[in-house]
């Protein structure tokens, strides 16, 4: 049994047991409107859900219900999941190389339509064994080096064994080029992230003109998350992006979002931490019941949404030290607040439920479906 | 329901399905013996086991089988959990001030023996009420401050006001003083963790003149982690010591033992995250399974077990990227590695299950009874 929910339906915010996972509605539903709105403008372009963001059966409903033409996942665990409930369209944005998981995969494929990265003519063939064996067609995404140290074939040579791999299978279907570049997301100002992504979209263009060399059709070239996007949408080269944060944002990305000038900017922050004060030293310091297995510090401290002069300097396992720079404000024992994430991804992997609150009220409690999938 | 296991008893450990998170039993039980042993060298010390770090209910009753008295924990839920397995004493260590967290824990009472840390007087009369309401009697631990900035009071005016209200409530028990140092763990030399623990010891001398001044019975001094209790047990004030990470340790707390010469150089590794290579460069880097998903990095990066020459250098959500000083050596897609977590409590808390392994068998599956247990 996962533990129980923090609050029932009809519970007001006030009364929300902490630490706990909680959504903005009419945020989260801006942001999805938001990132509609930004792609109905690059028609030839689709968006494809990142869902190793949320995890979560009915956030990848919602999103498809967008406008999202399918799902991401990083995991064959998390595929199972989505494929599960009914997720139609779910690419594997990642390599599956246990033979296991290959034969997982290739199950789901008779139930979705599965895609997979891969970027080693080996792995090419143990998939099309897979698929072979189940008697599915399993989809193949040919990862490409994007100068972001990740996985990727690098060069024509590497490109041209994999691709000849896989077109030696007919259960396989050459669906074109992953092309993914992680750490421009996180770049600081646009013109960082501008001259990654110009130097990843040249690698495809390589790619593209040497698949065409060799007569092999490409129909899609997928990347770009919620730091990029409008960087890949843009590009002429990409046919789908990949965001997932967008729909929550954190702290690590509203420090990109200074830069501002693009619909980056538009999306809000619409996931918080709810915390409590357990432990005040008047003047100097509060201890709150959030700590860094409450809200993941990989990419920096959670940040005090809503209060000036007050920082998150420190977070243990089980509670976080916040400290004051004059008085302590309004602050008590049991006094709730709301801390925005460093990162959101592994922050909602670790609870079981997410908390959809409105006008101050709780509306629904969405299971972490796929939370702790990493099979 | 959980997350399958990632595999059955009697499963060679080269055919886990990765990532997973795998005990090495022999090496584990000889950290049990060589905690017990140390221990019956302090007969008038007990041992209480921090059960933050495994949240697992075997592994407490192992614990207590080699004599333990019992354990500590940081969350009400966790309390439950184990309280709910039949575990009899349990600490938790952190303030709890929530009204219905201590209407739990008071139902808690009428079951095991429960005790609270507790920091305020307010807080003192609201856990006496909720023992009053449910009929129980509650332990109350005065935690005191260490110099650490975490919870605890400061001065005597403070520990007089919270005293006076535990003792004034015929539903609670004063049961004596925590006074944790949990930045002193990781301090890496000796003389530095010894000269934190003289301070802290110092701070509880005066707070046990005091108590006496007072008339008041102090019948425990609790404290002390993996780092540093063999300080507390020798300090001549602790009565108790609450080390948590010794039976797995981690990369961090590897980082002390190289100033040796106590008990904690003997203890060994026994917890790793099994991960496989799922992409290679050959001669740059190789990506693995697990990323900051699997192996938490609040601590650090996970160091590679018995790899020369390659070095865990990045923890992306879902992958991992290690790199090679000269060569892949034997490295190939799918090969199996093993990392040592930079910091064991927060990454047991991203899994489902512990595999016990003995002799490169799987022995036993454990569930990790209290994961996500944040309430």
């Amino acid at each position: 049994m996962p533990p129980s929910t923090p609050a029932n339906p009809g519970t007001p915010v006030s009364e929300i047991e902490t630490p706990a996972l909680i959504v903005e509605l009419d945020l989260l539903e801006e942001n999805l409107q938001t990132m509609a709105g930004f792609m109905s403008g690059y028609p030839e372009v689709s968006w494809r859900a990142h869902a190793k963001t949320h995890k979560c059966v009915e956030l990848a409903r919602r999103q498809i219900a967008a406008g999202a033409i399918g799902i991401c996942v990083q995991k064959t665990g998390e595929a199972e999941v989505f494929a599960g409930a009914g997720i139609e369209d779910i690419l594997v944005t990642n390599q599956v190389v246990d033979p296991r998981k290959l034969q997982r995969l290739a199950r789901l494929a008779g139930r979705s339509r599965i895609a997979v990265c891969c970027d080693d003519p080996d792995n090419a063939r143990a998939i099309g064994a897979a698929a072979e064996a189940e008697g599915t067609r399993i989809g193949v995404l040919i990862e490409i080096e994007t100068g972001a140290k990740r996985a990727g074939v690098d060069g024509t040579a590497a490109l041209a064994a994999t691709i000849a791999a896989i077109e030696d299978n007919g259960n396989l279907h050459f669906r074109g080029l992953q092309a993914y570049n992680g750490p421009a997301q996180h770049k600081r100002t646009m013109a960082e992230r501008q001259a990654a992504i110009t130097y990843t979209a040249d690698r495809v263009r390589a790619a593209l003109r040497f698949l065409e060399s060799q007569g092999v059709a490409c129909e899609t070239v997928t990347g770009g998350g919620t730091g990029t996007f409008p960087l890949e949408a843009a590009s002429g080269v990409y046919t789908e992006v990949q965001p997932g944060s967008f729909i929550f944002m954190d702290a690590d990305y509203a420090r990109n979002g200074e830069t501002g000038g693009t619909v980056f900017a538009a999306f809000r922050q619409s996931l918080f931490v709810l915390t409590s004060v357990t432990s005040l030293r008047p003047g100097q310091y509060a201890l709150v019941d959030a700590g860094h297995k409450a809200a993941a510090v990989d990419s920096g401290m959670p940040v005090l949404h809503g209060q000036n002069g007050v920082t998150f300097t420190r977070a243990a396992d089980d509670y976080g030290v916040i400290e004051f720079e004059q008085g302590s404000g309004n602050l008590s024992l049991g006094r709730q607040l709301r801390l925005i994430p460093g990162h959101c991804d592994p922050t909602v992997n670790l609870h079981d439920w997410i908390l959809g609150v409105r006008d101050g009220v709780v509306e629904c409690c969405w299971k972490v479906d796929a939370r702790g999938a990493l099979l």
